[in-house]
């Protein structure tokens, strides 16, 4: 079991502003992480274009499996062979998994959920496949991640109040299936419940307090960043966050961009994933201090500066936009690990910084400093 | 200047067999080199999916640039102003560029061969350019390669005697054209004459005989690997390098297998290049010292052992069979990365291990374990 433990509440004013940021430290069998964290995705046992090594250098604590990936390919008999997920991978750090469910929703053809689970098909080969809220756990424990999610329904935007509603009671269901099933099989590592309810705060709240309801060691918020208005996103997680218990950790899954960290750090978020980093730098998008900029662009030919003067990265330290420019061009296989380099030690440099804020009472103007910065 | 001390000439003998392999060392502006030594081909700056610190671990000690490549992309008023192909992509150490003259006759559209040059059309966007000797040279300047490539006409395989002949003697003509004119612009760096000859000893005799009235600092043997069998290309490396001067480094272009390798090392062969390492790397197929295999085999898919047990790469110190066929099938980049670093360090640590054997007198039974093992 993890442990977590709050080492701040943020309780900053200025003006109309204020702060609920968190400063928080979990502890896992395959070592700590430090909140606030955003974590790389790894969907398929690996951060695209990536290694390991350079995931260190990036400065990250944790990193995602995808089960609905890794359950196709390699497939569960192959994980439990090699001995889990870590020890495939080499990756030695703590790892969280997500359930499926937001594949099902994404990416999956022809996903019928019913009372049992989900019926699917493999979007790379068409072949049937069927989840249970307890195969979700099943296969979590084999890839031996350290944090596990319960199978949920995440539903897309927009979506009538009936239609989110019913995702909501078979995710409650999931969940503690979900959970006593975990708890059968020894309660090994870690599974967090994730709380729906669309774009409906009274749906958030139901969800919250049924999820709430289950003795779960930390809990996410799922179903944002589904094709929403930024502000709509914005306060559900503002409405949402203060449902979660206080002394666990609390996640929103597959958001977003530096802004969104910032804000939703600010009302109290612990855990981010989210592949913007990783596809944008693949897409020559890279993320620098003072805005974002595409590599591609014609104005960076001649260029011997750095994406960003002011970053540590290995890229920054040693290649010119010129350069990467050039590799992005011509296609060389080496511009999207430069990249993602770049990306991802900005995005995890940008969550030390924010855990320096907190930690100091400055978040706020941090935050003011860091927007005023990327509107450059 | 470079200058090239010749430190050993092996004269073993076993049998019918008998060896000429030779060991040596360069000295450039940019470092020594260990001969007999293979270069890794960065063809548009960058060796295919891997990193200068990949190269490296490695072993590289001389890269391989394309002024075809590099002329088209990212032109030379780019290289110009980013100081050169050094400074352009933080490679150090020395570099080799070859002058365009296989790529007229592989890659490039409705190549033009005339006295004055070659016209051609960019494979890229069909554009038209002309390449004399003079401007081949003159590019190569301002990359700053180490040692730079004459032009030349490279013929394939089959051609007739008639058409060898008018392309060897184009490339005499053109490599006095370029020599004169790398004189006159101070003779920086080094130039290097290519001895071409099709499949005609006699022509190969005639070409090495005209090419080596130039003071070139090193020699190369061009137009072998052009679709020929393996036993005539060996026939015509047999016949030519004993034609090429005792005191300077001679260089075999676009060979080849590890087999190649050791058969021409033992013929007297200094360097090497071929894209065969890092292309089949991309392409799943990996050296081993046991024999050549496909990652991508279902037979690796529950396989906990390296690529091969013997190697010290990163890859093999890291990785199981298991998941780089994982990462293969699953098209992550970083199975191009990893697969490269591997077949990369097996042709250098194989260089290596020939240069200890040739110190030691131990060349011919070295040669005879290589292939006995490499046959299993």
């Amino acid at each position: 079991m993890l442990s977590f433990e709050l080492l701040k509440e943020s309780r900053e004013t200025s003006g109309s502003q204020s702060c609920r940021a968190r400063l928080g430290h979990i502890k896992t069998d395959h070592g700590s992480i430090q909140t606030p964290i955003f974590m790389p995705v790894g969907t398929q046992g690996a951060v695209k274009a990536i290694s390991k090594e350079d995931l260190d250098h990036c400065g990250a604590q944790i990193i995602l499996g995808n089960t609905y990936h890794l359950y196709l390919r390699p497939g569960p008999e192959v994980m439990e062979h090699m001995g889990g997920l870590h020890e495939f991978s080499g990756w030695k750090k703590p790892m969280l998994t997500d359930s499926g469910g937001f594949q099902f929703f994404s990416l999956a053809k022809l996903s019928k959920f019913t009372d049992e689970g989900v019926k699917f098909q493999s979007h790379i080969d068409g072949s049937r496949h069927f989840f249970s809220p307890e195969k979700a756990v099943e296969i979590q424990l084999t890839l031996g991640s350290d944090i596990m999610m319960s199978l949920d329904w995440c539903m897309g935007h927009p979506a009538t109040q009936a239609q989110t509603m019913e995702a909501l009671n078979k995710t409650t269901n999931w969940a503690q299936r979900g959970y006593d099933f975990w708890q059968e099989k020894g309660g090994k590592n870690n599974l967090f419940g994730i709380v729906q309810g669309g774009m409906f705060k009274q749906l958030r709240t139901l969800s919250a307090e049924q999820l709430t309801q289950i003795d779960f060691p930390g809990f996410a918020i799922g179903g944002l960043s589904v094709g929403e208005p930024t502000e709509l996103m914005y306060e559900m997680a503002d409405h949402t966050l203060p449902l979660l218990p206080r002394e666990k950790p609390r996640y929103i899954m597959g958001v977003g961009t530096p802004e969104n960290l910032v804000t939703l750090v600010g009302m109290g978020c612990d855990m981010f994933d989210c592949v913007m980093p990783s596809r944008n730098a693949r897409n020559g998008q890279l993320f620098t201090s003072t805005g974002t900029l595409n590599i591609y662009n014609a104005k960076f030919k001649m260029d011997k500066s750095p994406i960003d003067e002011t970053c540590q990265c290995y890229t920054c330290q040693n290649y010119s936009r010129g350069y990467l420019r050039h590799l992005y061009k011509s296609r060389e296989l080496l511009a999207y690990r430069l990249n993602t380099i770049h990306n991802l030690y900005y995005y995890l440099d940008l969550m030390a910084k924010m855990r320096h804020a907190i930690e100091q009472d400055q978040f706020l103007e941090f935050k003011k400093d860091f927007f005023e910065k990327r509107r450059k």
